[in-house]
């Protein structure tokens, strides 16, 4: 019987539950559905053609290497196209500074086996990436909870966290998931001269960063890092392992994203990888590079920009045509998401489930911290880059029904008492 | 520097080691090299123009859905066509007993993650595949090793070896990794009948079981599994967990691969998949259904079996022909490999050198046991699927010459005291 399996799981599985997110998605697929849950590109924009061209030179000219196990690493070509990219930040690396993993969840995956023993504690932004916390809690991960506002992680609290000694940090800086906020240069400055003052590493997460839709982009903390080596031509790698994925650019569905560090976190990440899935699929290997050389990512993603700018343009009037003052949100310069703020004592959970009685969908901000007796209830994180403008005005509408329900009903509680008794004179 | 993340490794990284194949397959790119060394399908029986069709198909009619995020069960209708696949074994599942996992080694790697605490003993074959020893040992696993002869697993070392308590047991009962063994049918219901008397359950894997090129199909330990209930239409999943892939039958580029389990086992994997890398890629999972449906696979898997028993009887020839008569070897009725086994105090690796020479490689037999003090330097593993007929004689060739050298060395080692007095006599 099943049960023979249930009293041998591993301590592992104790701490791991559904992701919130993921069983929502299930419920969202439902047509009359609106969702701002998901963290979903826009299928509208995925290059389907460009796609099916490559597949078609690919296996017409490498059908027997695309097809084959190739090495853990991954595909040469398209690992030394990613470290050639990194020179944009002035980053000297090179295929050897690079693998390719089945998605970044993967990368975390690999990082959390890496580097976590039970109970070891991670300093995370709170909010932080729900997944980044499912991947490191599967090796008993305990975290260091840092607040964020529109600048980013608050720099002022670091100091006494990092003097706790956390493993390593692990942040996002730019249209943070699930805030949309990014941090400012001079916290960037202020986050690694604290890093190298306590000897703490940082695992960076940048999904997004090519996604920017106002603004000047910022260095990210892979260069700015004080441990790199200056080289005539750039500088070397040293205290920060960078992250980052085609599943924003090109689409979610190939898996692929990539993990740039010193050639010693490689070669383990290498070893770890090889055990948990031999490697990366050859053929979405050599169809991604297909599909992105010659420019044609960078083309690519200047369309992108253009259309979820709109989208979150979009998202930002509806909300000021439909919410209440009361609630507030930060303005994202990129990325997927903005993230609400209602008025202290809001029930996110129990709006959802109006929310979903009109029709719209979208995720609770408990779900993306580390710790309780945190404010997640009054927050909830709305994703604009799946829908199209008008679904969006429709959507924000149904929204702001739910939420002013629910404001109502939370001042209904909240003057609960005095109500009752005006009743009861009445 | 880099030094700041080698102190910080977790105690996961000590015992993981690279794969002395995976190395060696680096080596044996080498055009000149005739390489008996992968596990390598062979990419002449590839369907590239069937891909091409499916991915042509996939992104016309679906595009927006296969590149798309999807969950991480897999994709359903590719769910549905395995689970009716079990019931030529006479098992009724549904698309809720089956995970589709980004190669079979995931699949070890969620089953280690699932079920080992660091200490755990596991039973498996010796030797067995070397893959699930590097997955295992991630988790901190111990082994209790078995050992097999050419009728698979000896069920008479079982009973003492079962009464340790092993966690599970780890079992490939056809055509096995490295072995080229097959479990007999009376063995197999010893094992079942073993498995229940002591309460330990079984992780069977069965990567070439669709690969048999004599005699006639065992019925696998999913299906004699007493744990499991009769129902009117066959019985139900209980006492194993049971693996399967593509890579052998389809294509290993794309790494799918399936686990078929008991719901509430499913549902744990599931949460750990979650972790490791959302899901496995859904345009794949789209493009190998699209492929494999109509009975297009189990088509293109008789041409696999013509090709492969081709080359197995080319390996058994040339074999015969030119390796010397105190050499044995296995002979497999399926799958990819065959077992070769040298005299006593024959060293594999400094022999693996030899054939390097020569311009051919294998793996050296110690590779694939979970302890020292076995003899594995007496063995090497030999794949006959990936080289053509004429390729596989004249590398057999090569390699006697190595095999006679190294034989001529260990026996002039052996008696080199008395060669020694022999000399200083003279």
């Amino acid at each position: 019987m099943s049960t023979a399996w249930k009293s041998r799981y591993s301590q592992r599985t104790l701490g791991v539950k559904s992701s919130t997110i993921r069983e929502l998605l299930k419920v969202t697929q439902r047509p009359e559905i609106i969702s701002f849950a998901g963290g979903l590109p826009a299928p509208d924009v995925f290059p389907v053609k460009h796609f099916e061209e490559a597949c078609h030179k690919v296996l017409a000219d490498h059908g027997s290497m695309a097809l084959q196990y190739s090495t853990t690493e991954g595909y040469e070509p398209l690992r030394e196209m990613i470290a050639h990219n990194m020179t944009r930040y002035g980053i000297v690396a090179s295929a050897d500074n690079v693998l390719i993993t089945s998605g970044s969840q993967q990368a975390l995956d690999l990082i959390g086996k890496l580097l976590i023993n039970r109970g070891d504690r991670i300093l995370v932004e709170a909010p932080t990436y729900l997944g980044a916390l499912q991947a490191f809690s599967v090796y008993g991960a305990q975290y260091v909870p840092v607040d964020v506002d529109e600048d980013g992680l608050l720099t002022e609290q670091l100091d006494s966290c990092l003097r706790a000694g956390p493993k390593f940090m692990y942040v996002l800086p730019n249209f943070q998931n699930p805030a949309g906020v990014t941090l400012s240069d001079g916290r960037r400055h202020e986050l690694i001269l604290l890093a190298d003052k306590y000897g703490i590493p940082i695992v960076e997460d940048d999904p997004y960063g090519q996604l920017r839709y106002e603004g000047e982009h910022l260095a990210p903390l892979v260069r700015l890092d004080r441990q790199n080596i200056r080289r005539d031509n750039g500088f070397t790698l040293g205290n920060v392992i960078y992250l980052s994925t085609f599943s924003k650019t090109l689409a979610p569905g190939i898996r692929l994203a990539w993990v740039v560090a010193p050639e010693d976190v490689i070669g383990r990440l290498v070893l770890l990888k090889q055990a948990a899935d031999l490697h990366t699929s050859t053929f979405n290997q050599y169809v991604a590079y297909e599909v992105a050389r010659n420019g044609y990512l960078d083309q690519h993603v200047k369309l992108i920009r253009q259309v979820y700018r709109e989208r979150r343009d979009a998202m930002l009037h509806a909300l000021e045509e439909y919410f209440p003052h009361e609630v507030t949100w930060t303005h994202p310069k990129g990325g997927l998401f903005l993230w609400v703020t209602m008025p202290g004592g809001t029930d996110s959970q129990a709006l959802l489930r109006s929310a979903l009685a009109e029709d719209v969908a979208f995720v609770p901000g408990d779900c993306f911290y580390a710790a309780n007796g945190h404010e997640g209830g009054r927050h909830m994180r709305l994703n604009f880059s799946h829908s199209q403008p008008e679904q969006i005005h429709e959507g924000i509408r149904r929204l702001s029904v739910a939420v002013k329900m629910q404001l109502r009903s939370s001042h209904v509680m909240r003057s609960g008492l005095s109500r009752v008794e005006d009743r009861q004179l009445s």
